[in-house]
């Protein structure tokens, strides 16, 4: 546990009425969750805990406390939580991202900093605990399990191995192990990650799941390496098949993913459903201010048909169970007093958000600035590129003239992220390939953290039809990814996004048209999230402009172009990846 | 955790079929505890785990294993587990308790072997430890907390201090601190209980409750102590109330206290019953034989009105989640594979018990004999009395010959074991008290440590009408206790609960008349369910013999006698004690 009580003898003389209260809420109907009732009454608060809850009719405070507030009789739910959620997804720093999500009350979240992970090792993850280390979103940490992505295929800033994980155990925040990604590295008992799991079972850490697809014995044999929650349940199948095995399923709607409404169908009609909570897993700054935190989850599950009791509960205590924190997810003796106060059960929506007693939140927006917190690291430029010049963004072929049969890394369609292999004639003039077909592309990757080493290929069907798209957030070892026609442009955006730390940005023509600055790291930005949606809807105008115009968020088009877990055929600094055989791809055959 | 899958890469390799499972039970109706679903299928199990679930109509096995048992349609659900129990308290040795209850399908049990602490201190709790170690059930411990009952007032075998309860916590089945029965010393910051509660924290365990009548602030503020769960509970009001405040009522029916109905009226509407679980706490031998154990609760609370599936949760899940055993208390991947088959669920009665994928027990009877386990301390004498003579156990008064005023301990009703002070005037002869009346008897508790120290004083309405009732059993600190007119009958019992390494027994006019031998600790006997019970017995009817007829169980009146925490009068080795005021009360005016 990591919330604990640390005054509990002051505590107890509060709650034996020696000393007076800090703060009593009267006149509220609080659900309490452990036994699914509301009950009216008073919310009693000593140092930023709750002390006492004292059930009673009157509409007037009956117990001794410095400040007392009256609810009005509005509902008192317990703060919200959500169980797994990348800050860096929202593309602003742990402090900007509380800011933003809090009004919605979600006063807990538990994150995987494994984007920062893969750029800047364990001073990355240091940064994000220290970052939201005093903010009054509550942000506990799973260590990043898979750093980087696929070992051997690719050069991220960091590599975790189990010493890695066993120091980033000791940050004060750390409740766990996060997203056990290679899930068949789990079930073929491949000693890399089995060595991650053996740590966390040595120090008795929670393992955070993260298993598409599986079910049945698979599920089982990845159940067994101790994961004790899934987030990419996309299934109702998957959603009981995990509740029945044990495994909490963190019910996903996210900015990219939707699956709470596939995995309600599969749970409806349990009897038990402790082991559902909601997460958001990525969010992005514009759909925070669209569609809010926690909240929408809760809201959403209930549209579905979920008892809104039943809701909120998995949002409060599930999560908090999952975690093993007691002291968070209910509004009991001994729980810290985060709280929140809505007109309806039915459509939670923050009217006030309490954080350890604190009223930190009221109708939407933050009662303080958030203080600026200095950190060395924001200043850090992340983007250390080899040398570039035209020459080297230019695809060389192996013969001065002809044709050539290239290997080419094909887009299924112009939305999914799913690729194939395409093996294709092109033309070649004076030693380079010649690009007539607007549809294909040149891809390169580039190292950004002080490595000599790029990989350049050909990819079809992306979507873009002219200019540059280039990125320094691009899933999961944040090398620099371009996707362009003319190398001018690529260096141009290369030496721009050098310039500004990292970011995602558009050329054409010789011209940038679109920036987006997250000079930490490469990918977030200390920006407000209004800023942030601002600055990203611009962005994605000129995106659409370069053609990305099917995708609903043309941003997510090339974020995930070099993630090389994703099937059959993705990019790396060293090269093309045969996803499946683990493998380099020539582009020349 | 204490119970850990510590062979991972085994079992995974097992759930994907690389390797024969040890076990395949099939055609099973099977209790999913986290959904609430019954599942026909196969329970797949492996050196001890389980491994997989398969879900299937088929009435053949569908997985490869070594050995295969038709279940045929009958219901499998979790071992049962009770958790919280004195072993002490059935006069079995913890191999023999085992033997007693597994047949009833209990295959946890989480005891707190407090009385031998107060008579062996860590050697005794380290003795339960060994003792119960390997036999089939598993044994947790709770390290007791109150040890001795009140400091100062008597002397028990031993005092347990935070060095004591730290060094205890590194036991490898001990898993939290026991029964924090001095709810007065937490709700009022003494640093007696505190400092022990510190260590618990500290060390991040589990925290037993104790809280007979709280409710309200005072419930709260224990609640902040950090007790965690409560089997003191009696009324519908504090069921609620602890329920409320985030504590586990653990629902009891024991030897002495028969709960559950009253907890039952105050939990059976509520939505949620995550906080109930079923416990025995004291449970003879005898009612072992004709109730059962903790199958007994679950059908009680079923006939209370309770769905099975809720009932059968409460003692299995429940429980297990209390002392957060994640590997206990469900029939899924990771699970120990202790199963209970029964024809009904509506009636609990074991088919077969299996504990770790062994059946150990069918149709009652255990499947082979436990191997017995040599220890030392079971041979040792635990009954060092001071030098006794008649003498030495008469009652002198301060005056030769007249009437005196004496402060007698007096028992309310010939049932109750709740007592008053009451001042009578007594004949004094040739410097002797005289007992003319039959309702007055002499009380003696001798310090059995080793320590020159005895109390004598005057006891009314005890019940016995002649002769000397002794025993060795006297809760908490387990020191001789005797009730005697005749100093002579007195001498022989004392004389031969030292013979027999202590127990209990009738004298009368100089005969011994009744005697159990119990020379573990002077509180146990290493032998069977049946001759503990039969033993019992046939002391009763000599202490029926003797007047103590008024009481279902005589067994249970002497040893209170020296519990100073039961108001209001109470003996020790030190004295009569005054209760409430944690003095001493003398003998004469």
């Amino acid at each position: 546990m990591i919330i604990r009580v640390s005054n509990r003898r002051v505590l107890i003389d509060a709650a034996m009425g020696r000393i007076d209260h800090d703060l009593i809420l009267f006149n509220a109907n609080i659900l309490n969750v452990y036994t699914g009732e509301i009950l009216h009454g008073e919310i009693w608060i000593h140092e930023g805990f709750i002390t006492h809850v004292e059930e009673t009719d009157c509409l007037t405070v009956t117990g001794k406390a410095l400040k007392t507030i009256d609810i009005q009789g509005a509902y008192v739910i317990p703060g919200l939580i959500d169980p797994h959620v990348h800050i860096e997804s929202s593309m602003l720093t742990p402090r900007r991202f509380a800011q933003a999500i809090l009004p919605h009350g979600t006063t807990t979240v538990v994150t995987d900093p494994h984007e920062i992970a893969n750029v800047y090792g364990i001073k990355g993850v240091q940064y994000m605990h220290d970052n939201g280390l005093d903010s009054p979103l509550r942000q506990l940490i799973h260590v990043p399990s898979c750093v980087p992505s696929v070992l051997g295929l690719e050069n991220a800033g960091a590599v975790f191995g189990p010493e890695e994980i066993e120091k980033l155990f000791e940050l004060k925040m750390v409740c766990g192990l996060a997203e056990v990604m290679d899930f068949i590295g789990v079930i073929n008992n491949e000693e890399r990650m089995h060595e991650l799991l053996d740590v966390a079972h040595r120090k008795g850490r929670f393992i955070q799941g993260h298993a598409p697809t599986l079910i049945g014995h698979e599920l089982s044999a990845y159940r067994l390496g101790g994961a004790a929650s899934d987030h990419e349940v996309t299934t109702a199948k998957e959603a009981l098949d995990s509740i029945r095995s044990g495994i909490y399923v963190d019910a996903r709607d996210s900015s990219i993913a939707m699956n709470i409404h596939s995995i309600y169908q599969g749970i409806k009609s349990l009897r038990y459903l402790d082991r559902v909570t909601l997460c958001s897993d990525d969010v992005e700054a514009q759909d925070v201010l669209e569609h809010g935190s926690v909240d929408a989850l809760i809201n959403k599950i209930i549209q579905e048909g979920m008892d809104p009791i039943d809701a909120i509960r998995c949002a409060t205590l599930n999560a908090a169970s999952q975690i093993k924190e007691e002291a968070l997810g209910a509004i009991a003796p001994g729980c810290v007093a985060d709280l929140v106060v809505t007109d309806s059960l039915s459509v939670v929506k923050a009217k006030q958000v309490y954080v350890s007693g604190k009223l930190v939140a009221e109708n939407g927006t933050l009662i303080e600035a958030m203080i600026e917190k200095e950190d060395p690291l924001e200043k850090q430029n992340s983007v250390i590129l080899p040398e570039l010049s035209i020459e080297r963004l230019t695809l060389k072929a192996p013969i001065e003239n002809g044709e050539v049969k290239v290997n080419i890394m094909a887009y299924d369609t112009a939305t999914s992220s799913m690729t194939h292999l395409s093996k294709e004639v092109m033309k070649v003039k004076d030693g380079k390939l010649v690009f007539c077909d607007p549809d294909l592309k040149i891809v390169a990757v580039i190292n950004r953290y002080g490595k000599d080493q790029l990989a350049l290929h050909v990819v079809r069907h992306f979507g873009s039809q002219e200019g540059c798209i280039a990125s320094t957030v691009s899933h999961d070892s944040h090398n620099l990814v371009m996707v362009y026609e003319d190398p001018k442009d690529a260096l141009i955006a290369a030496k721009h996004l050098q310039t500004i730390q990292g970011g995602m940005c558009t050329v054409n023509k010789g011209v940038v048209t679109g920036s987006l600055a997250l000079p930490v790291a490469g990918l977030m930005a200390n920006v407000s999230v209004e800023t942030m949606a601002a600055q990203s809807e611009a962005l994605k105008v000129q995106l659409k402009a370069l053609g990305l115009t099917k995708l609903e968020n043309p941003l997510l088009r090339i974020v995930t172009l070099a993630l090389p877990v994703i099937p059959f055929v993705k990019m790396s600094d060293m090269g093309c990846v045969d996803v499946i055989n683990k493998a380099f791809i020539p582009l020349y055959e």
